[in-house]
């Protein structure tokens, strides 16, 4: 017998959530192998929900793989873009499935990125109450950070992510091949998201970003797997710890409060989402030096960090009003109290409250005028 | 001190399922007495979500009783009616919790009759990806079936509850007197929910239904608080069982298959829910003697029954082949194959196929031409 293409994982990080626990494999040439995909649950019909740009390149790869899994195999491409994450869009996969009499057995599959994965799994939450899906991230941000932890939503005009669910994946495949395609802007928004996990709980990981940026913006294989996994390995054990972001959860969400007001304020799509984290990292860090936590040389080497991966690290100039308007209606503000993800040590991160006269003078120190 | 006015619930039915147990109080003048509603978290914010018809009726009363719990009390009423099940009134839910900043503790009190409490419960598993809510239940549809058990959804064009969610309420109040001002073609629909707990589970129900109709129908509050009681019991004992509908909760579903049928094919609002399923309940009798499970005096003794309630007993003549359609898309059916719930034998239930041909008989039996 001739030997099997192989594409065993180069790594395997296990999410462990009880009965709701799943593994995410990380490796190249994952996506076109059937074996990938031996462990999905079994059902007569799948569909693959994908965008316009990433449908040319993957969806036929991964349909041909999936045809030994599922009789049917449905693809549905979305608009492109963060705009796009909303009811209207949603219900075009809840079309999808609909005119294909798809049953509750149905897997969906999330090929793409951050955006596909959040509707797709919202959708997957919310179809007949709950249908199987399988997170199968094509950028680097939505590998290490948003196809993993189970957190599905959509926007509304007003606030990110306001309407979701929390729902897990059975199963991640990030196929580190499709980063080829990725565009420079989005590699580097993926990233934000990984040096992020440095400082709220990994200063060894930091270091070593710090000492191989130059060969992640490369995007050597083996790097970027680290990198990826690594990134990976950090979220598996906070969400392990707090799966419905009761407390420490919410540590993931740090440059998330400004992130989120600089994309709304800028209307969704402006900024990509990594990018307007790896900003709202920056005024964080301002926040956190200025009650007193970390000091201006840790605010310079990670906002230095930031600007290697080719990240931008000025604010726009919203105004300091209109950005704690928006920040009021992020979903960790409670009782009109605004709450910030801060470093209360370098390797460690806390949820704080801060007097708003201490943020505006972030916000314009961070902040550029148009 | 003056004696408060005391409105202890007649009848308080657990519903056990870990750490999403809750009770369910079973009385009259509950919904204007503040210690009707000590056990709700507590919260700056609450929303009550109702509709225009039911708002004039009692939202002030509800609005007041709850200002001893929370600071602000929002109230927001939807346009009534089963057509209006969809997106772009949820979305009125959703503006209201927004343009309020409602943060992720407050809590939703759904108001109204079936339509409201799904609507309210989807919205409250969705919003921030989940906060508490409170069923208000004022139909006695609602009351005996929706609003207990965690059952949230909306309709889609081709199909009755294809997008929701499983979530619990933290409290269900079932005040009695709200039915005062229920017309009397909706009582009957709620009756027809509490018949079908004879057949799938409880011939001693079955038999004291037939003893007390007349009475029933009179409204008399000791026997409707019963009805109510036996019908939560019986819905408590199997949802904790089987939450997620994996198996045995699927009975519960009984008269369902052929009554969306009915609502899809006349169009959501012509008849009411509990009427179309209380002639599907006809139409999945006739099918259970064809398939040879009870006798044709069995069926005659239910629909009599049904009869007697004021509902429906034949069903609208939309073609055999249009209700084979229109059942391919409900949640029960598998890889295409329609699932009924059949009963195997007085008192109780089970999900099987049937062959097309015996469907079409039976509906060709069941169905007038117009």
């Amino acid at each position: 017998m001739p030997a099997a293409p192989t594409a065993a994982p180069l790594h395997e990080v296990p999410i462990s959530l009880g009965d709701r626990s799943y593994p995410i494999h990380i490796g190249a040439a994952l996506l076109s192998d059937p074996a990938t995909w031996a462990a999905v649950p079994p059902s007569t019909q799948a569909l693959i929900v994908t965008n316009s740009t990433v449908a040319p390149l993957y969806a036929a790869r991964l349909e041909q793989a999936l045809e030994a899994r599922h009789k049917a195999v449905h693809i549905v491409a979305l608009p492109d873009g963060e705009e796009h994450k909303n009811w209207q869009t949603l219900n075009l996969i809840f079309d999808a499935l609909l005119e294909n009499a798809c049953d509750r057995r149905t897997v969906l599959y999330a090929l793409g990125g951050g955006v596909v994965g959040d509707m797709t799994g919202f959708a997957a939450a919310s179809y007949m109450r709950g249908v199987p899906f399988v997170q199968v991230p094509t950028t680097l941000l939505a590998q290490v950070d948003s196809s993993v932890g189970g957190k599905t939503a959509i926007n509304h005009p007003v606030g990110k992510n306001m309407i979701g669910a929390f729902y897990q994946p059975r199963l991640v495949v990030c196929d580190l091949d499709t980063l080829a395609t990725l565009p420079a802007r989005e590699f580097s928004a993926g990233l934000a998201e990984i040096i992020k996990y440095g400082p709220i709980s990994d200063m060894a990981l930091l270091d070593w970003l710090e000492a191989h940026i130059d060969r992640l913006m490369g995007r050597e294989t083996a790097l970027v797997a680290h990198a990826v996994r690594r990134s990976c390995e950090i979220k598996a054990w906070v969400v392990g710890q707090d799966e419905r972001e009761a407390g420490l959860r919410a540590i993931l969400n740090f440059g998330h409060t400004f992130g989120h007001a600089i994309e709304a304020g800028l209307g969704y799509g402006q900024w990509l989402h990594g990018e307007a984290v790896g900003c709202g990292m920056v005024m964080a860090l301002h926040l956190s030096r200025r009650l007193g936590f970390v000091d201006a040389p840790f605010v310079e080497r990670v906002t230095a960090l930031l600007r290697k991966a080719g990240l931008p690290t000025v604010g726009p100039a919203l105004g300091a009003s209109r950005y704690l308007e928006l920040m009021r209606v992020d979903k960790k503000a409670e009782g009109g109290e605004i709450k910030f993800v801060v470093i209360d040590r370098p390797g460690s991160a806390a949820v704080r409250g801060a007097p708003d006269a201490l943020v505006r003078e972030v916000i314009e120190h961070c902040c550029r005028p148009e």
